[in-house]
């Protein structure tokens, strides 16, 4: 089969650097193009992050020698590749405009950054939650006169954890109307050299900027129908977060109590839809797509995130400790791998179900 | 000034280690007395403590060599002190005998344990919070026939982040009506040796035995009010808690959300009454009591337990990050030094005020 | 091809998990006994480790219905397996004469444990230095009248990161005569518990019980040569080494200056002889065999643990930071994963080594 | 009794921040002026500071409405204060060019920074070793024409834990020829915000950039002898140093080998020697001035960072494991605060010195 050739534009960075790792070997992509800032163009990918790569396995031999290009440029990718992985650092505005640039070239663009994510016509998606939002593709090519091109983003990757139990639970018929959720992030969600370590040892954080906003809003917009062309916003569900960075290198944990807007299932219901929980990754068996894509552990001290966080090559989401809540209805904990399920995995399914879908 | 003569029962463990350093220099009371295990008992302190010293200070001189009494046999006491602290740490229902025997025989007992917290006749008392709640020891006295002894308890540790704040609050005139919690507690809070490192690195542990339950019932009784002679415990309250161990030395951290019973004060009124508040440990001047007893940090991103534990001598609570809740009415972060206010500290001052009230 | 039935002896335990977790699905190896202490006999596997599997692996289906034999009964292995791994946490004695127990009837034990690692007829392997050891089989069964049964040990996992570096010296012609190694060990080291985490956050432990004797001696005998059946430590080497704990999950790092006996290799010959070595586990192509066995990495601050332990799946020793030594004539830092090359990893290629040179 | 007034340049740094914690309530000196980089000049104190005030302490009162002014502008000091302590970070001939302009312009200036380390006619002081080396001040003013300004300076952090142990050694006649140390540093030696949290945790980075030419050069200056104006470098001693930071906050622990040149004192002998060790600023008294200088611990497993870096208010040197070595004569471990002792402190200890000593 020929893969799709694909660039990764940031592809210095710690996501992007995630997104190589990732990438390697994937049955149907195959990195063809890497771009960066204008200081790394024109030097072999290898010699660009000499000394500042992340990843614990080694950088790919395959694109060691590929020549970085000027992600400002979207001409650079031409003839190169098909598909791009955006994970550029750059401000809003910016990455808004040169997303949309790349897209208006020809490439579907899959991005990490948040400078797209309540752009009305480009979906915001958890594959397992709203595939169906891929529509909205076809509005964005119709609305922007793009044939090929296309944006298509991922949510923030503190709400992974929390995001699917909720909806597997909806699904079953219980839709959930008030949530509290307290999370415990990862250090490598801040990106490299993120927070320091003489304030992570022995520490925490109780603030990420920006972080409790997107944590009560991106759930909306996720868990919203799409209607005449437009995601409606569930309006019928309320969501307070605390989020706090701790001393945990990958993994983000989250604990949630919720209160269900009707019918209130039983424990022993919810285990049974959790556990039998799958979705349209799954069944178009998608490579990157867990199976299952929920674990519950019955443990009690469960999930932790360096036992749990790999669990379905990081793709999976655990949840544990199910039991009544004395203000709401139920509360558990749920946790997610941050820079797999959260960023470049995430995306990188996302891409895999525009592919499945038809969509390029 | 004579100072009081104390005894310390399960004076080699980490909280009874605890009580020797605070209690070095004590104005008013002096450590005349230790004991421990039978495996302990007839040993110098030094000897008996030798390569287990656990704290940063050095072991005061003045207790080396004391004797250590066995702390089963309440004789051992007699003659050497007048007061005892219990940081026993065996089965509940010995606490609970030995303590009595303690008490009966004279002792005022000032524990850390949880046996008594829930007996009806003895105060479990934040001094801030519900000094008045003293009163029982009359009752108590009086239906146990006790003349000079008695029993007072100290809450669990977790509770000191928010109890204050939410009194504070309600005796403003702003009542809380429920609650959600979520703690980061220390792993000190375990005791010695506690949990593993191979557990805590790069790691959490979403459980803590029995927290929860601690965490949602005590601050019931706390804020409870002393109608005669008995304590009724505040019943318009509910309370979720979310406990977790994170990889942090000393210091519990909880994450708060509060929905207010009736009135809803603006945030300007909450930080008012929180930077004003002050209680009888403070009137009363007593040696251990913080000033102030509550500390509001305007950084958007503390308290951090590293950075926060140690105010007031590690006796202050520091609060921060009051916003609106989108759940309920207003949320915050509160950090309250676990070993210290959460423990021997936090009996210490109860000591005092028993004192200074004449109950002994 | 059939694979070999293997019983793990101590499987409930750390190693013993990591030997589990390492042989599922080996190509030779199929573990079909597991065998603990009494309190666990009887029970199923997956319920005598209930809540206390440590591998962050799932268990592997293939043991969870094992049932768990009594290590001390060497019957119990009779028809299950046809070679043991030991990974009995006993007192010493205990263990000698358990192992020599179950070779005597016939099984070939391949031991974590320290007990044997100065028998004069067990041999103490590295297998990519002193694969030659092997030999000590044929005199140790000659002399004790075993056919089947025999023991071979591996060393002490802090020596993994030197030996191997420093064997490849001596075998380029290039012997040492002195050497100083501080290790900085991780807590995994140390089984489970281990260290507590009230100990190990923001601190050091400047000592191991034993280990800095054991770093010091075993590579003598490593580094021996086999004369007579015997093997006649390595004289002309001088060792001093620090063991430290520190705060590291997995991984030992060691801290190495050399001084050479005769002929000193320049620090370009040396790279050359390090990047050029393999050994006799690469030429049988062992399916644990890393290859490369040793990896030089060229960035000034590696290696570093949490990057470089699961090189070679957690079985290469990798090396960094050559240059003159000022007392000395070189150093270097080392690290190899304690758990798996120091641990159950290496006695796992032990086996397969033995296998191969056909002495089961 | 009237204090000195004195000035902290590069105050708002974490070195900075040091000597503003340490110097308040200093009963000698008085700080009454800070100065930074001209983006902080002309901002209160506080406000210049602000959400970075890395102490754990509370920011005194007293240096709160403090003007910062321009450490650029040595003109801004006249009339403030009457000497300065120097913690500016910038580029090593930026500094060493100011500092010499504010010692023309009549200010005792007392270095942090490593600018002028090896100036011939500036002293780089341990006061305990090289008291003495305060007279190469006379060559200074009567070479360079100043009158009442002079530069003195400390040296590294890391050499600290060391140093004193020889020195002690060598004046009770058991000089040390050859010197082997392989250092544990904490992150705090770095500055803020210093090696990402993501590096640190589970980690170790075996390599600090200029740290072990400093280790191996600085106490050969230390211990050298004042001859006609000058340093003779101590010649007979040779160090080999292996730096490594690791997951610490405050203090630098170091693995210490040694052979000595001539005789050899036996392991009693040495205890004694550390144990009974005082020195001049023991002898004059001075505030900063540790009582004892140096602790030996007995416990096998001290010192350690967190439990002993405070000892003598971060101002001693903690020793302990003295055994003899293997390949050289005896080893032990050395621990120092490397923020207090190894940055302000040592540097206003220093101060002290020279103040007691009439240069100033």
């Amino acid at each position: 089969m020929n893969r799709i050739k694909v660039g990764v534009l940031g592809a210095t960075g710690m996501v992007g650097q995630n997104y190589i790792r990732l990438l390697n070997n994937h049955p149907w992509f195959e990195v063809a193009y890497v771009a960066a800032s204008p200081r790394s163009a024109g030097k072999r990918y290898a010699e660009a992050v000499q000394g500042r790569w992340l990843m614990t396995d080694p950088m790919p031999d395959a694109v060691k020698n590929l020549v970085v290009g000027d992600a400002n440029l979207v001409d650079g990718a031409k003839g190169h590749c098909d598909l791009v992985f955006s994970a550029i650092e750059e401000d809003k505005d910016v990455v808004r405009r040169l997303e949309e640039a790349y897209a208006a070239a020809g490439f579907p663009v899959i991005s990490n950054n948040s400078a797209h994510r309540s752009t009305p016509d480009v979906p915001m998606m958890v594959p397992e939650v709203n595939w169906g939002h891929a529509e909205l593709i076809k509005v964005q090519r119709k609305q922007r006169g793009w044939k090929k091109g296309c944006i298509a983003v991922k949510p923030n990757c503190s709400v992974q954890s929390y995001v699917t139990p909720v909806h597997a639970l909806r699904e079953a018929g219980f839709p959930v109307s008030a949530m509290f959720v307290t999370t415990m992030q990862a250090v490598s969600g801040a990106g490299f050299p993120g927070p320091a370590s003489y304030t992570m040892l022995d520490g925490i954080v109780p603030f990420i900027k920006g972080e409790e906003e997107k944590s009560e809003q991106e759930p909306l917009r996720i868990l919203g129908r799409l209607v005449n062309g437009k995601v409606e916003n569930e309006s019928s569900l309320k969501i307070a977060a605390h989020c706090n960075r701790v001393a945990v290198i990958d993994g983000h944990t989250a604990c949630v109590s919720l209160q269900f807007a009707a019918k209130k299932p039983s424990l022993d219901q919810i285990l049974k839809i959790w556990r039998d929980f799958t979705s349209e990754p799954q069944r178009l068996k998608l490579p990157s797509a867990p199976i299952p894509a929920m674990i519950y552990r019955d443990e009690p001290d469960r999930p932790q995130p360096r036992m749990d966080r790999d669990a379905g090559r990081g793709m999976a989401v655990t949840v544990g400790r199910l039991r009544p809540c004395p203000v709401f209805d139920i509360r558990f904990v749920g946790l997610s791998h941050n820079t797999i399920r959260g960023a470049a995995g995430g995306a990188i399914l996302m891409a895999e179900l525009l592919k499945a879908q038809g969509y390029f």
